[in-house]
């Protein structure tokens, strides 16, 4: 089965949106074993979306089109399908009660123009769209597939996953499975780790090992090419085993798995709790560790104490140590830890302290430099770091650094 | 002129990057008035270069190929060029010597395969390559342009800049230039804000006005074609007054303002302070908040009370409230933000609390169920909302609620 892209929007074509929807839908469709040859990407013009699906129609046996299948005049994805494939639009019953139902639970008024999203192709297969108001279809032309998806990445991401991919993977017929697992690496750069690595890196064939660098922390993706999913996994898991081995201390997760959900689930384990103080980072670390669910089980309250007189008074921190030592500092960042434990009553506390920049640096304590304590009942460490970037990279890395920095210190008390 | 993007590399169509130069050539494409038709991307596959490279050069006047300008087997650009365009390849002396220059300066060793990369087609004016090893290459074709460029960021980038762009900004008579203005909008859907403006949307021609959705905003993009960016801005500046006007309330900014750089700039101008207590968002906003240059002028604590216990704690919320009418209130949320304000002494105070799911919901009180409290002197007011999504898009959504009820409150004490 040969694919082929469609990604229709003019915003693409004038370089304000990166289109992030393509690689989503390659690395499923490489997922399926399904071979993506062609992406073709064209604006909201009537003449070249026709131009380009009769192409794509015509060479390739599974089109996925995104973008296009709003409300507004500019969407003409419908209507384009409609007109390629010569099935007239028609009112979906199922369709109008699924848009119908969607601004009833959302409770918001819905106009003409969502009617318009409710006409599909004759025959065509709806795709319930539980993220938005925009219905995907997929239509059978002979032996080819059509499947359009809306342009908004967590509308297509959750209908691919969701209808698709089950629908495509019933289609395909014997083909070999590409299986990728990504182990991640916090505390170490790139060549660093690649250097650790350098015979696993030189000698791979299947499965192949690709290092990638991300902000503050390096992937590692191992993907393997088998008969079934199966057997993929098990030459996957050996490499896998080798990689955590030489690499330990700085492997923390795959996959999905993130600094704050690896903390997370082992606070859970251990029925412990947290409380964590932030200044630079101001609520970066307590918005991450309240990311995963059921984080409410041990993270009980965060203090975002931006001003001085907030670490004062809502964590104890002695005037005279600011006034000492600054409140950027190895010292505020402990007296911040150790309060926070001691108020908010909790097996763990997590403090930051640093500059975020641009402003507010000095020869001393520049721009990126950060302190970071961690305090468990009697014991507390401290630790300084010296990023680089803009401020938002920079609350970034400390966010990074600082939940490794707790993660560690947990991991040592196993 | 016509341009067409011919995106050469497999990874591409695997998933495995994300493509970013296609957004950036649009970008400087649309810059110098040259409209971009299509977007082709292709693997590094001999058959389907030449075909989709045929096929731009039939349609287009300008063809910008990126990526396949490599030294390994894979890289087939300039042979492809070659072929499609019928003219022999060529050792470039003047290429062959940047190779060498670009090898001696970094201190490595030249491989046989870096010889290949100084091979162009006949007559083809090279572009030097200051970031890396391939050179590019401008290539005409009685009166089309071929330009291929290497696919690393930083080297097409570079290259585009400063050799491309001046050489097409040259040879275009009378060139128009392409200027965008992107109004951002909060409170309201996609087709309620295109209804309200649906003749601004309908009689439009130069400027153009496209709608946008986004998680929990609505933009609308007004572009204008004009012989300067100043007589694009003129025919910009009626409309988007227009605009504004008609959506009034909803409109919080434009083009690189945030609801939250929005709010902070009313704040600093007032001389005015910020606290914020957070149970469901965790964080986010005044992650948000701080993510703003400047924001410890006017932002002075958060209170991330997720656990009960440290809403009674550090925001003195009655117990009795909790127990009463539940965490999730305009009871509590009002307690919560006079609370805030009253033990941070802040001007103004925002607070959150709700249900961001998956798990935690009720009959009574459903996932996504929200109570937002905005607290000034004398004066706190309380919305109730509610949101679908995932437990991050919730977050998303709640902040995006509370600081544009923040931004309202603000501006209506004008």
């Amino acid at each position: 089965m040969k694919a082929e892209l469609v990604i229709i929007g003019t915003e693409l074509l004038l370089g304000e949106t990166v289109d992030t929807n393509a690689a989503f839908l390659a690395q499923e469709l490489a997922a399926l074993g399904i071979d993506l040859y062609y992406k073709s990407t064209v604006g909201d013009n009537w003449v070249r979306i026709i131009e380009v699906m009769t192409q794509a129609l015509a060479r390739s046996d599974l089109v996925i089109a995104s973008g296009g299948l709003g409300p507004t005049m500019d969407d003409l994805t419908r209507e384009a399908i409609s007109a390629v494939a010569n099935l007239p639009l028609e009112l979906d019953q199922e369709a109008m009660k699924m848009i119908e139902g969607y601004f009833q639970q959302t409770k918001r008024s819905m106009s003409e123009n969502n009617r318009r999203q409710a006409f599909l192709p004759r025959g065509a297969k709806i795709i319930a769209n539980h993220w938005g108001t925009a219905p995907g279809m997929i239509v059978n032309i002979q032996d080819k597939i059509i499947v359009a998806l809306p342009g908004v990445p967590r509308e297509l991401k959750g209908m691919f996953t969701t209808y698709v991919a089950p629908y495509l993977s019933q289609r395909i017929t014997a083909k070999k499975t590409l299986v990728s697992r990504t182990l991640k690496f916090a505390g170490i750069g790139e060549s660093q780790l690649a250097e650790l690595v350098h015979d696993e890196l030189l000698n791979q064939s299947n499965p192949t090992i690709a290092p990638y660098a991300s902000l503050g922390e390096v992937k590692l993706r191992i993907t393997a090419k088998a008969d079934s999913s199966q057997q993929a996994y098990e030459l996957i898991q050996p490499v896998e085993q080798r990689l955590i081995h030489q690499l330990n201390g700085y492997y923390y997760g795959a996959d999905h798995e993130t600094l704050e959900s690896v903390v997370g689930a082992m606070l859970r384990e251990r029925q412990e709790t947290l409380a964590v103080a932030e200044s630079c980072t101001g609520g970066l670390i307590t918005n991450r560790i309240t990311n995963v669910p059921g984080s409410s089980e041990y993270f009980d309250r965060g203090y975002i104490t931006y001003s001085n007189q907030a670490k004062v008074e809502l964590l104890g921190v002695d005037p005279s140590l600011i006034g000492q030592f600054g409140a950027v500092s190895r010292e505020v960042a402990v007296a911040m830890a150790e309060g926070a434990r001691a108020r908010a009553g909790t097996d763990w506390s997590l403090a930051v302290t640093g500059i975020a920049g641009p402003a507010g640096g000095s020869k001393e304590k520049p721009v990126g430099l950060v302190h970071i304590a961690v305090s468990a009942k009697g014991n507390t460490k401290a630790k300084q770091f010296r990023f680089n970037g803009t401020r938002t990279e920079i609350k970034f890395l400390v966010a990074q650094a600082a939940l490794n920095f707790l993660r560690q210190e947990i991991k040592d008390t196993e």
